[in-house]
Order: C-alpha cells, then sequence, then structure tokens
C-alpha cells in the first residue's frame, strides 16, 4: 500500500527543541544562575473560580444516573453555544447557533477544516507563521504561496490582487508577531477573499488580549465576512484552558463554495468524524461566559496584560522597534545591532540568562527578530527587562 | 475555489432519524402506552467512584498555580500511557509507551488515521458496518469493498484470497452484530494483511465485554498483529465515557509501509493536529486502571452482561437465531417469520412497544435482522423480553 507521501515534504521544526537544549547545557554549565523565561507560549495562571465550580459540578453529574450525561451533540451543547453566540453579540457580532461548533481547542479544527476543501488548493499563509498552518497544507499537498509580513508593513501584510488564491490564513492578534489588523485592513482582506471565491480562515486565538475598542476582535465585525470567513477561536489563552481544551470554531450559514454550503459540509464532516468534547469541559467552558466568569479570567488577562506593557515600555525605553505588546500577549522585537535571531538569543542566555525564542524558527522573515511573551510572573518580567536594559 | 467534491457521494443514512420519528409518532397517538427501549447504544450507567474522584482531584490541581496543568503532551500523559500498557500486559499483549495515543475517543481516531494514507486506496469494510467506517472513506474518496457477513458465516466474514486490498476494517466484538472473532480467526485476517502489505484498522471498542477468556481482547494477542495493524479503543462503553471521551490508538513502531514508519507518521499527524485530551479527563481515564476502579466498571460490565443474558435466553426459548449476546452488548437477530428489518421494527412498536434498530440500516445484509441492545435497565430488558415471548 502506498502512504500519504505529502508528510515526506514536511520540514522538521527544531525551534523549540533546539532552544530547550541550549537552555539545559547552559543551565549545566551554570547551575547557580537564575534564568528568566521569557519564551513561554503556555499560559500559567490558574482557572478561575466560577470555571473550577462548575467543572466540580459537572463531575458530581456523572455519579448519578439521574444526571448523568452520556452522548452529546456533535456540535456542542446549546448552554455552551448560547454563551457563546453571546459572547460575539456582545462585541457586535451576529452569529446563529447552527454556525457554531464546539471544539476541543484551535488547533484541532485548524487542521481538520481543510478535509472539506480537499487537496490542491492555493494557500496564502503568512510568513512569520505559526507552524501548524504551514504543516497542516503540507500534509494536504496544497501549494503555498507566503505572504510577507516584515518590518516595512509592520508584520501585517494585505492582499495582493496580482494573487490568486483559494484559501487565506489571518491570525490576528497574531502569533508570533503580536500584530493586529485594524478595521479597514481585515475589510480590504473580506473584500479580497469575496473578490477571489476564496475562504479567509481566521484564528482569533488572542483576541481576548486587545484592549484598544477601535480593533475588531472577530472578522465577523467586519461586513462581507459571513460570505468568505470560518473564525477558529479557542479559550486556551482567553481562560487558560490550554491543558483544559476547549474552542469554538463559526462557519456561517451564507458562505458556500463551489455550489456546496460550508456550514453543511463541516457539519458532515464534525458528526462523522468527531463525537463532540467533554460535558464536564463543555460545562466548565460555558462559565468563562457568565458575568463572574468574565471578570475573574479578565483578571488572568490584566496580568499578562501588565507583562506585556512592561516589556512594550521597556522596548521603549532602549530604543528597539516592536510589534504587539499591546492587545496581544506576543512582543515582537527587532534584534538590536542587526543581530541575528540566534546570536540574540545566545547573547540573552550567555550574558543577562533571559530566554526568549529566535524569530527565524517562525519563518525566513522572522530572521533578524525575536520573540518574548508576557505570560511568565510580573517579577521576573520586570526583572527580564531591568536585565536586558543592562546591556542595551 | 473547489471544496472536496467526495462529500457529494456520501449517502445520508436516516436510520436512528427515522427510528426516532416513528417512534415519536406512536407516542402521540398512544400516550399511555409505556414504551421499551432497546435500540440504545448509548449507556445509562454513572461513571465509577473511582473516575469521579480522580477528576474531582484534577479539577482542584487546576486551581491552583502550583498544580495548575497547561499543554500536556500530544500523545497523552506518562501516567495514563503506563496504565493502558499495563492492561494490555494484563492480557497479553505488550505496548510500549511510544505505540500508545491517547484520544478523546475511537471515533476521531478511527477517521483521522485515514489522513496519514492519502487517498485511492483499496479498503475492505464489513457488511453490516458502524456507518462511520463506510462514510470516512467515501470522504477520503477511497475505493470501497465489502466483505459480506451473513447468517452462513456467522456474521464473521473471513479473508477472501483473491481480494487485493490496503486496509481492511475489523470491529470486534462487533457493533451491530455482536459477533466475536476467535483467535484462530483473527490470525488469518493477520496472515492475509501481511501477505497483501495492508493494514488492519481494528476497532475494539467492546473488548471489555468479552468474558470468555479464551477470545482475544486485542489484535495484538495475535502473532504478526505487529507488522499489519492499528487498534483503535474507547473507555466509551468499557468505563461508561461517551459523554466523558477519552479513549487510545496503539500503532506499533513495527508497522512499516511504502517506506515510512506509520508510527512516525501518526505522531507527526497528531503532534500538529491536535493538542492531546484534557489533564482532566485523562485523570478520570487513568482511574479506570486500578484495581478499585476495574472492579468498579466490572459491575456495569456485569449488569449490563446480564441484560444481554437474558435477551439471550429468551431469543434461545423462542427459537430466535442470533448473533452477540454473550461477550457483547448486542444481540443481532434474524427476525422471525422473514419479516424484513422495517417490518419487525413497526411490529414490536406497534404490538408490544419495544424499540429496536432495524438491521437494513447498517447495510444491505442486514436486511432481515434486527439490533437489540444491553444498555438499558435490567428491569425493562425482562419486560421487553416477556412481551416478545409473548407474540412469539
Amino acid at each position: 500500500m502506498r502512504v500519504n507521501r505529502n508528510y515526506a515534504n514536511l520540514e522538521d521544526n527544531y525551534l523549540f527543541a533546539t532552544v530547550s537544549s541550549k537552555v539545559a547545557e547552559f543551565k549545566e554549565a551554570n547551575p547557580n544562575k537564575k534564568l528568566i523565561y521569557m519564551g513561554i507560549g503556555d499560559v500559567t495562571r490558574p482557572l478561575c473560580e466560577e470555571v473550577i465550580n462548575e467543572l466540580k459540578s459537572a463531575v458530581s453529574d456523572m455519579a448519578n444516573p439521574e444526571t448523568f450525561m452520556g452522548y452529546g451533540p456533535y456540535q456542542g451543547y446549546d448552554f455552551l453555544r448560547k454563551s457563546v453566540a453571546k459572547y460575539y453579540a456582545d462585541h457586535g457580532a451576529n452569529i446563529d447557533l447552527d454556525e457554531i461548533f464546539i471544539s476541543d481547542g484551535a488547533k484541532s479544527d485548524c487542521g481538520n477544516i481543510l478535509d472539506i476543501f480537499g487537496n490542491d488548493q492555493k494557500v496564502l499563509i503568512p510568513d512569520p507563521v505559526y507552524p501548524v498552518y504551514l504543516d497542516t497544507n503540507v500534509m494536504a499537498g496544497n501549494k503555498i504561496i507566503f505572504a510577507n509580513a516584515n518590518e516595512e508593513n509592520g508584520f501585517l501584510p494585505l492582499p495582493d490582487r496580482n494573487v490568486d488564491v483559494d484559501i487565506i490564513y489571518i491570525c490576528s492578534p497574531n502569533n508570533p508577531t503580536g500584530a493586529v489588523y485594524n478595521r479597514k485592513q481585515l475589510k480590504d482582506w473580506v473584500d479580497y477573499a469575496n473578490e477571489k471565491d476564496a475562504i479567509i480562515l481566521f484564528d482569533s486565538a488572542y483576541e481576548a488580549f486587545i484592549v484598544d475598542k477601535d480593533l475588531p476582535r472577530s472578522i465577523f465585525e467586519i461586513e462581507g465576512a459571513k460570505t468568505c470567513a470560518i473564525e477558529i477561536c479557542s479559550l486556551s489563552k482567553t481562560a487558560g484552558f490550554t491543558g483544559t481544551r476547549c474552542g469554538f470554531t463559526i462557519v456561517p450559514k451564507d458562505l458556500k463554495r463551489d455550489g456546496s454550503s460550508i456550514n453543511d459540509m463541516w457539519l458532515r464532516r464534525q458528526t462523522t468524524n468527531f463525537n463532540g468534547v467533554s460535558y464536564i469541559i463543555q460545562r466548565g467552558a460555558a462559565a468563562v461566559f457568565t458575568e463572574k466568569g468574565s471578570q475573574q479570567i479578565r483578571e488572568s488577562l490584566d496580568y499578562y496584560g501588565k507583562n506585556a506593557d512592561a516589556i512594550g515600555k521597556a522596548m521603549n525605553e532602549m530604543g528597539i522597534w516592536y510589534t504587539g505588546g499591546k492587545n496581544s500577549p506576543y512582543i515582537w522585537l527587532k534584534c538590536p545591532n542587526n543581530m541575528d535571531s540566534w546570536k540574540f538569543f545566545e547573547l540573552l542566555l550567555n550574558d543577562i540568562q533571559v530566554v526568549g525564542t529566535p524569530g527565524s524558527g517562525f519563518g525566513k522573515n522572522g530572521e533578524g527578530f525575536f520573540r518574548l511573551t508576557a505570560f511568565g510572573n510580573y517579577e521576573d518580567t520586570i526583572e527580564g527587562m531591568n536585565r536586558l536594559k543592562s546591556i542595551f
């Protein structure tokens, strides 16, 4: 038998593995030096009280025959889908219940959505990029075109009408750059997608970090998006669900391509390949959207936001160019003195024991840039910035 | 843009929808008649105490920064994979930790595994069949060949060496027929797969219902399986996890095809398209395999087993031919008097208010057969059988 030969075209990404081994090596040679980790892409603060209470209550339901829950609806429970619909309505996007699909996180749907498109698609992917967009498309045998994100466009590329595409990936606020599209820019993408009969896969995993009221948190705040976009979101960063696993994908009923309803196709895909998210986890997820839950998750988001502010402020003081820092947990900085990404990494590790992520690991346009994250604790973040200021 | 046109080849399966609407119609016309539901494919008994305790403890972990869990290993936590390895070892199959992939249930992996094979495969699927095998392969554009299961072979078809195949689906104990392959029969399938350079996708979701010590619970109890088989299992029926969602897939490191390690490919697929199962759920799942947990789930399995015994005994008394009933929660019976499946369904609904599932809904070889399940409560099961005996 044959296997999927596209897998042979995957490139191994040793970014985080190399970071880890270099850090381990340094620690072995310097056991008494305190490292400050600013490369973490994972949350560190616990689930909020409301979520914990609902999780516990849902676990108790499973202990009694009267309240026990077996197979649930493939698309997710109405109680959670209603909460998600209200969340969208609160920031100006009207989404119907049967446009909402509860998932076990953005990553699964981000890859699985390609099933309904088949292969040989022309796919526009930003560079630098979250590696999952690239790898899932290599696996599917799609043709990849890169949209260059760079210092000139503030790491926010805009459409080039000379390029024909089928699928467009947009992540805003962006991972790894922290850059955020404004309404006008997103409208340009939406118009382009509609013109080209393409579909935008909009990754809004970091939307909850947006504090600027003028910036769109969902692509569905943009007119015309319902005929060209799918939005993939997650509670991972919004509510600390990286290890708890819950997200949601919005597929509008108005989205048709090639004579087919994309919503119908995704529903068919999910009913066939998926049996829904754990009842317990969905109950916890619903608590995120309650009044108390929203306030409690806001405390953690503000905590990370304060870290990001501190990093941005330090960059300003040092005169280092960067994107992100506001409306995002990521700070994407230009390495001082034209250093390349790995040289800057080594310098920070060896001289001041600050660990970040070399930008070149996210694509060729990442060379000469560096990612810091705001997911650590505040004291360490301040200490890290003081150490950085001591050398720049 | 184009979409995946294979979706247009999917046939709508209205089996359970038609059953539901006919039942609803009957209830409206006969509001005072008590229906006995023996069509349920879902568990009804609550999670066992050990699982509940571990779920609660894991939820508490998520409330404190010191014990909070973020992203976990893509393949699942070692604590759970070690439990699974020990479970296999206890019934004679030696599985390494990195051959075990924790999933959110058998259904996801059953569909997603096709990603690594690409399309245009020749796929052997039994008829009658769990519809997911069929639909996921139609979506992938594979060529489907049916293996006829029927009264003559006891609904346990054996390989036909004249047929060349790439992928072979085997479900034992079978859904919907309850039939179970013995060692000799499975060995024949394993030899055939190795001869044909094919891969067996072995669905062992019902293995925990096997009480006969001579019957294999895993394909990896069969010599030669590690070079030709993938096993997909679930805690859904084993431990009542249909709404809790956890399973596991075993991909041996010795399984190579087309110059590639299938284990490496599946690892790459999962690390790219999946972010692991919720820490909370994995903790609950691990409790299933503890000494106390095993004893507690055994109580529920025995409860369902007692129902199945009662149904089988009633069939024997009525002289009705059937498969399953022992080592399975399903009873697959030949409709008396050569009735077709839907006629028998109508008779049972209208005359004795017993609801089952017409066998024809599972494939053409299901015509004239009928599925009853043992997942109801004991009193109703006995009452259902008494009603059946009153007319046959």
